[in-house]
């Protein structure tokens, strides 16, 4: 399968990005010579990975029928410090929110999408050590 | 330097993303289950990718003296057959619309984003064989 993108300039620092399922404006921040006006490329690696290990989770655990009320994911993403700048240290929060939670299900499904699903993931390894952690939240 | 975003499940398989510089919506297509009504994340890396490079190239043109009228990226992966699937083969197409090109200017500063400065590729490299090519259209 292959996947296709197109950006197009839009003067100084702002371009628009025809991505899979929509279009969005990019600009760099006011301190890097943009206006805000847009995403930050880098920060879309990082909803990248967590949209593609969400997508797993909310469809693991549909089958494994062990749902949950809500889902949140956080990711943290530490740049290095010399260019090229990238990710070396990058820890993903699951929280989850709900009541009599399928604890070994949920667990199940977070190993199974790191460690076999996630694409995102996959690549993420290979520059970064990324660590997990997840919160149940009782509503 | 530390960047953080969320994600929000919204139900099935759509899901809220606050990125850094805006919010939009994430979902699978209707073939995996969504229903079509949001970006897709994995595509969302290609377009990382796409955004870092043309923010440099926009950059360092300017500071070359060697602008042009308008400027495509367009970035194509290919991805594995076998989970999980990561995209093995990337080729990024930068199109430069002008006249009277400095095309040294112009290739030197796809050379510098690719090589030096683009922290994505960066990443990329780590883990698909990456391709450029460039191509000037006159108007």
């Amino acid at each position: 399968m292959t996947n296709e993108i197109q950006i197009q300039w839009k003067g100084n620092m702002a371009f628009n990005a025809d991505s899979m399922g929509g279009s969005f404006k990019i600009d760099a921040g006011t301190e890097s010579g943009g206006e805000g006006n847009g995403l930050r490329p880098k920060a879309l690696m990082l909803t990248s990975l967590a949209g593609c290990s969400g997508l797993d989770i909310v469809s693991l655990l549909k089958k494994m029928r062990a749902e949950v009320d809500h889902l949140e994911i956080n990711v943290t993403g530490e740049l290095t410090e010399e260019h090229p700048k990238y990710y070396d240290k990058v820890h993903m929060e699951y929280v989850f929110y709900g009541s009599s939670f399928k604890k070994d299900k949920i667990k199940k499904a977070i190993q199974l999408s790191v460690d076999q699903y996630c694409g995102v993931m996959a690549m993420f390894k290979k520059f970064a050590d990324v660590s997990i952690s997840e919160k149940y939240i009782e509503q």
